[in-house]
């Protein structure tokens, strides 16, 4: 077992002040850890982009027409969407999952059937998930993770979602296993205007207050208010950490989908690297709620993933500079302090 | 002359909801109109690290001996330092100038010869740089930019450096053509403890109350307070700002040298983008001066162009998008925004 100190000393080691690579030494020490070893390595890193349907969509908490969902996953099967651009920047594997999108899709060497149903029930009349289809996306969760983990190398995985209305969903979770305000939790998703941010208010206290349910129960909260993408997410994000994985958590609705995977499993946060901070209102607040400070904040709420592939060369300038910089003692850099008169 | 509101067009045409991509956003239009296209462009990108000696590092104001300067300048040679790994990792030629070592060094096909002296002059006692070897500096970085634009396609430069007590002159520039207070621009630099760091601010407020200057006049600023690394990154960006090439804006030193080249040419703040926040303590209030929000903050106080480097791939992600993504159209997504009941 490689010992904390020894990664530090060997990040000291490097020509550079103590400390001056800031937080690129965090996620440094943090990835070696994970990796149990003074050379960590990045090895086919994937994003999984989940997409769902949620009947709350129904009411009309999103700037956008919920046939967006479906069009959006074509779009990335396409390459058009903003993920794929970032992401064949820097190399990384964009597979996209169907939760449960309210359409039928064409089948695709890049698309992943996991459907539990045609989108969630509209949770302002009825728990959005049935107890046994949350038990489905599990199942389809592990075995996504399972599948990719043997017919590849991958050692890294980052998450973004696509479905509209999944603001809501992640608002009412969010709110539910923090106790952070529900009103904090509520933003403008993909751009609201003040009439509309104030419907989605009240929709979403409305639909808090009509379910009586344990706040404290992840289960439950799931149950009431997830998504399927946001659910697939949450038990894939607990199968990486079962098998070692590397977790990148992108923006709103994939820290809602972390805290439920938290939830169940406290220790995933030793292999989670937040990406970026979300221009959607919620999020500085969940962050803070983990006490994180993510690695990018450029005011972006997009989704699909693109936290992830923004922030993702930065993590792999962490693994580059304690693999590949010098020494002081290989370079023949002094190192010793000067003696202040 | 290709006009503003078609480059936003072309953002907002993109299947995104309008403003989602954030800065990204704000970087592509920036480079669109530097170079008056809606196809930008980022073309074997430079960054010089330029290195001097400081006279005033004989009063003990940096943790570090002076004879790092030379040796970090071999290690950038030799790419052992944190800049070559990051540069390596985004394909980023680095060139490293000698603007006045302490030190004769050996030739290297990396290293420019653009000596001005043999250090500065401690300016503690007298100007640390005369008047004719401002002139000097000035014809080397032009000489330098043109140089370099001729053989090759560059049309982005990234500017570092290296100089034991590098900071002190910063400093006193930034408080000088700022109106900062002294002690808001001083900081520890590469990590002076409590009693250097109050020996280092005893200095600086000496040498500042020593020279009677003209504090908006830039060219004494710098004829008193400067490095050689610090003027010829500042007439380098001028002579950048001439040819129409994008600025890469690194942390506290190249803000400072930034700074000096803003004075004289003001309207270059329109080819600069200022690419990560420093540690340094002075170096965010030198940033919100310019009004300027990094792309990245991530706790780094290293210098040699390494905040650059780490945040060029989200510069080239703004290029990318723009380039790239598919718009609404292309790709058959809904744009129209629902009608709220």
């Amino acid at each position: 077992m490689i010992k904390e100190k020894d990664i530090q000393n060997k990040i000291d080691s490097k020509t550079k002040p103590l400390g001056a690579l800031g937080m690129l030494e965090a996620i440094a020490l943090k990835i070696c850890k994970v990796q149990n070893t003074l050379n960590p390595k990045l090895i086919e890193p994937h994003i999984l982009v989940v997409a769902a349907d949620h009947g709350i969509a129904e009411e009309g908490v999103s700037a956008y027409p919920q046939d967006v969902t479906w069009q959006m996953v074509y779009n990335f099967l396409k390459e058009g969407a903003a993920i794929n651009v970032f992401a064949k920047q820097h190399n990384i594997n964009v597979l996209v999952v169907d939760a449960g999108v309210k359409k039928e899709l064409k089948a695709h060497t890049k698309l992943i059937d996991a459907r539990v149903a045609n989108g969630t029930a509209n949770f302002l009349y009825k728990p959005a998930i049935t107890e046994p289809e949350l038990t489905i996306a599990k199942n389809h969760a592990e075995k996504i993770i399972n599948d990719i983990s043997s017919s590849t190398s991958c050692n890294v995985f980052g998450f973004g979602e696509m479905g509209i209305g999944n603001t809501s969903s992640a608002a009412l979770i969010i709110h539910c296993l923090t106790g952070i305000a529900l009103k904090d939790c509520i933003g403008r998703g993909t751009g609201l205007n003040d009439e509309q941010y104030s419907k989605k208010i009240d929709i979403l206290t409305h639909a808090l207050n009509k379910h009586k349910l344990d706040k404290r129960n992840v289960l439950e909260v799931l149950h009431y208010f997830g998504g399927f993408e946001i659910a697939t997410i949450c038990f894939a994000m607990i199968a990486c950490y079962n098998q070692n994985k590397l977790i990148l958590v992108d923006g709103f609705i994939a820290s809602a989908a972390f805290l439920c995977a938290n939830k169940f499993e406290p220790k995933i946060i030793d292999n989670a690297i937040f990406c970026h901070q979300s221009n959607e209102n919620g999020h500085k607040y969940l962050l803070a709620y983990f006490k994180a400070t993510p690695l990018i904040n450029l005011n972006m709420r997009l989704g699909e993933g693109t936290g992830c592939a923004i922030a993702y060369p930065i993590i792999k300038s962490a693994v580059e500079f304690i693999n590949n910089m010098a020494s002081f003692e290989s370079a023949g850099v002094s190192n010793k302090e000067v003696e202040l008169a």
